[in-house]
């Protein structure tokens, strides 16, 4: 709760003082450069011990792999570089791991500022940052491999992978990898539906290289409508940019597109600037539905008085190179729109490997991964899966309803009191976390009244619940339980979370720090995972961003742009993406964006 | 010469106080991004008069365009938007034009830090600037088209040309432009001389795409080596990277290459640091063989520590997947190398569009577009060619010599006194400059000297020649004729040239200002096109550099690093890339190189 008070109270001061956040951010970029050269120059004036050191223990490495193995580190394989897998490194810091790192992606991407790349807000290679700058620094020995996983076969603890790099100088080999222990952190891809002609026709933004296709395609479209054989219609197809989806993505890049048309397009492109068309496709009632009504009213209008067409209900049947039908929700109404580039952001699908590894484990119904609180995958002690590849199925508590009673009903006596409940009460709220949201959402101060409630009007503090007048108080708690969102924020606490989980691991298997297991004996070694929203952002351009933080408390404005700036500055994973960051944003204040095709 | 001399006095400084040199950068720097912030808040302050200016400019534009069609204005097509087009229209201000630039890229790239992109010294973005940057800043009326010209028509005096944007919504259309004027300055290509196998297998280092096509490949190298199942030979092949051609492009691609090595390799690749090699195969005795003697010398001898094994005399027959053959010249030995990648940068041949129209004209013999020194193409006098797809073809003093004994005999005696010749000299020297570079490698003061050692020792000041002792004196003066190197440097010059001629073409047209014509009657309306040398740099990694300025002044060392740095800097054509390659130099000084493989 720290963050997030400190957030909001950030946030205040920036309200109330607007010419305040200049200062601080300002300040915060020139205190952290020098920080960063101190601390590059500290490195540079070790190197040479560093570098000697690095060759001696390379050495030392490749005689023990060589010669006997002693002693044997568990081994871990980490699958993706992505927002799990980067956090999970970060946060790594016990010795006795032997970690191999395998994704096709050496590096890892800031990925709420994507949508910033699309139209050269921000420089593509600001926001990367090399998988193995990361792992360099650590003590744990880690390695990377670029590879994609293609099958995990979990009874020999063993993964292939197959290179993906297009060399020719090889073919391409699958290789085995071992493990103790595998971590499976590879994320979602795009979802189509099975929307005909979506894959072959639509930009998605999921990947640096997709932000890269989209901003070269964004300046291609001006200079083909700025060709002299053209008829204004042509002009007007090819300057109709398409948005298929509402959500954070999908509505951030109209806003970066739109403020890109009016910063610079006017002054690059005058002669087209008019002809240009936004339109934003959501097949719901609302944009941005994930949000507070308050933020989602608000974008709505403010993309109304900015020109871009927002169509709500509005179902995408199939696309192809020139057009894109659609169908209104209500009436069924269907039509054809002539378009000249599109992005399909609607949502996320499992990508293949995963879809192969829940056929093979039973889970082939499902969307993602279901993992217990522990984020370990269900069935498997030894697999973890987290992030957009993953779910956590949290346990319902009528399952374990029974088990609860006879654990709470120390006398046995068949019935609990107030003093048994209350001495329990914690354990229960940390396993099942749905408890606390219920009586959060209840408006009820604690579990006592809850069951005082369920007892009548008759309670007293000496009232004893028998398991039926139990099971009727918490009947309702389960319907809380919500899926957690696929986003930067959840993977990235999941992966910090199983990291201080594997460097802890010896001292918890001794000493157990989780809640008492309820259908059996002892405790769970560590505590359940538990995600804390610390907010999020909407920018919908011009210079104004939507903050919702939690609790409900929204905020919209100049001033939570710069509160944004400030936080993605301050959440950049390195000092050197901190300051390319930086640097492109005071790039484009000062000489706009960058509109070669390049 | 002032230009020189300023260089000159500047590096002996740098040699003299290394230090002074660092202050002298960086002092620049930050002056520089004090005078862009205040230009472009300037510009910013009065962004809405000039958007409103513009709006009814071009408002004005259309009216003008669809209604009268008065005052005609010339309309100069110009193909290219590399060294030659950008440096014309960068000193173009003669509002009498319409200029309408043709080229299938829609930025100006800085060519010679192309080499520093190949392994992330400076971004690919830092060094490109939109073209539509640079004319929307003109008075004068300039258009884009990013379309490719297919064909030249100068008998209608018309350019066919076709869109070259890969877009799905419209089919390839040919359009065609009208010129009175047409400037071709479409650059060269890579020659092959029909080498097998070049263009499948070798990267090339002519475009921006190239160089980051070949930064990518050298990561993907280093991460294909450290894959595990792979054998020592097969990492040792992966990592041989061979550079065909020892010109200055492949000499610092090189350097480049065991810099990236030498710096960030070694912390990022540990496993695989020992297995690279560099070959550098150039087919003449020496590399860099445009430069003085010492400098190569420096290089090969800086190559042969540096590890970079360096094969003079070594002929490439031919290239597939895995090997490249090679012949040595000598002895005609051959052998066959694996590799992992291989850069092809060995010379230029014109482009298909070039070859088609010097066959049109009758020039299909030769290997650039012929012109005269006033840059038109032989035959056309509204066709312009500068850059690397033309050569100059510097008129023989021997084709005119009776001409010019006419001329300077003005009393028509049949014979030449030394105060008519006298007269005469300066045109002589202007309209045909080998005579000056006659003189000046036989180190005779003036003409006068050379023709009294032709009339030999019996030579006094009243002496007279006739015409056979005039043409004997001058007889060899055509072999000083050099054809101008195909380099930046050179297009740059006559792109700002052309713009002069352009700027002044009016009054030139009533006020000659050029040499007399010696077949004709009256004077050319400009000075021909002289080139001036302002030297010449080859970074040869490890921070130094090899600087040769004219007059044979040579200086190899780091202050010529630093000399490097700041006339590179100084170069750039706005202050937008002079800002970003400055701080991507910054950046490497402090945080290496990005591995990222994007």
């Amino acid at each position: 709760m720290r963050n997030f008070n400190f957030f909001r109270r950030l946030s205040r001061a920036f309200n109330d003082y607007p010419s305040l956040s200049k200062v601080i951010v300002v300040s915060t970029i020139s205190g952290g450069s020098l920080i960063a050269y101190a601390e590059a120059n500290a490195f540079n004036g070790s190197k040479g011990h560093i570098a000697h050191a690095d060759a001696v223990a390379s050495n030392d490495d490749r005689r023990i792999a060589s010669s006997e193995q002693v002693p044997k580190k568990k081994k871990v394989v980490l699958l993706g570089t992505g927002w799990g897998g980067m956090s999970f490194l970060k946060s790594l810091n016990n010795p006795n791991y032997e970690v191999q790192v395998v994704s096709p992606r050496n590096f890892f991407v800031f990925t709420p500022l994507l949508p910033s790349v699309t139209c050269g807000k921000v420089e593509a290679r600001s926001i990367v940052e090399p998988i193995r700058n990361i792992i360099r620094k650590k003590n744990v020995n880690i390695s990377y491999s670029e590879a994609e996983c293609v099958k995990i076969d979990p009874n020999n603890k063993k993964i292939y992978c197959r290179a993906t790099i297009d060399s020719h100088s090889k073919g391409e080999e699958v290789f085995a990898v071992d493990y103790d222990y595998l971590i499976i952190a590879v994320g979602a891809q795009v979802n189509t539906f099975n929307t005909p002609g979506v894959m072959e026709n639509c930009h998605f933004l999921k990947e640096i290289d997709d932000a890269q296709k989209i901003r070269k395609n964004v300046i291609d479209s001006f200079e083909k409508a700025s060709l002299p054989n053209l008829s204004d219609e042509e002009r007007k197809k090819i300057l109709h940019f398409v948005v298929v989806g509402g959500g954070p993505t999908g509505v951030e890049f109209a806003a970066e597109l739109h403020d890109f048309v009016n910063e610079d397009v006017v002054k690059l492109y005058p002669n087209v600037q008019d002809l240009v068309k936004i339109t934003l496709l959501e097949a719901t009632d609302h944009i941005l539905n994930m949000f507070d009504k308050r933020i989602t009213n608000f974008a709505e209008q403010k993309f109304g008085r900015d020109g871009i067409d927002v169509k709500l209900g509005s179902m995408v049947t199939g696309i192809n190179e020139n057009e894109i039908s659609t169908k209104v929700r209500g009436n069924g109404e269907k039509t054809s729109t002539a378009y000249g580039m599109a992005l399909w952001s609607t949502g996320i699908g499992p990508r293949p490997l995963i879809k192969e590894f829940m056929k093979q484990i039973g889970q082939g119904n499902r969307r993602a991964l279901a993992t217990d609180e522990w984020l370990r995958v269900e069935g498997f002690g030894n697999i973890y899966a987290l992030g957009d590849c993953a779910t956590v199925n949290q346990r319902k508590v009528m399952e374990d309803i029974s088990e609860i009673f006879r654990k709470a009903d120390k006398d046995n006596s068949g019935t609990l009191t107030v003093k048994e409940f209350q001495e329990i009460i914690d354990d229960i709220c940390e396993r099942y976390p749905q408890v606390e949201l219920y009586l959060k959402n209840k408006q009820v101060r604690n579990m006592v009244d809850l069951l005082k409630e369920a007892k009548g009007d008759a309670a007293k503090e000496s009232m004893e619940l028998n398991i039926e007048e139990f099971k009727s108080a918490l009947s309702e708690v389960d319907s809380q339980m919500k899926n957690l969102p696929a986003t930067a924020q959840v993977a990235n606490q999941q992966g910090a979370y199983l990291a201080k989980c594997f460097n802890r691991m010896e001292e918890c298997e001794k000493n157990p720090e989780g809640p008492p297991r309820f259908r059996g004996t002892g405790r769970h070694r560590f505590h359940p995972f538990r995600y804390r929203h610390l907010g999020q952002f909407a920018p919908l351009g011009g210079e104004q961003t939507a903050a919702q933080l939690p609790g409900d408390w929204v905020s919209i404005g100049h001033s939570e742009q710069w509160l944004w700036y400030s936080v993605y500055a301050s959440k950049q994973v390195s000092w050197r993406t901190r300051a390319l960051v930086v640097s492109d944003w005071i790039r484009r204040f000062i000489f706009g964006r960058d509109a070669s095709g390049i």
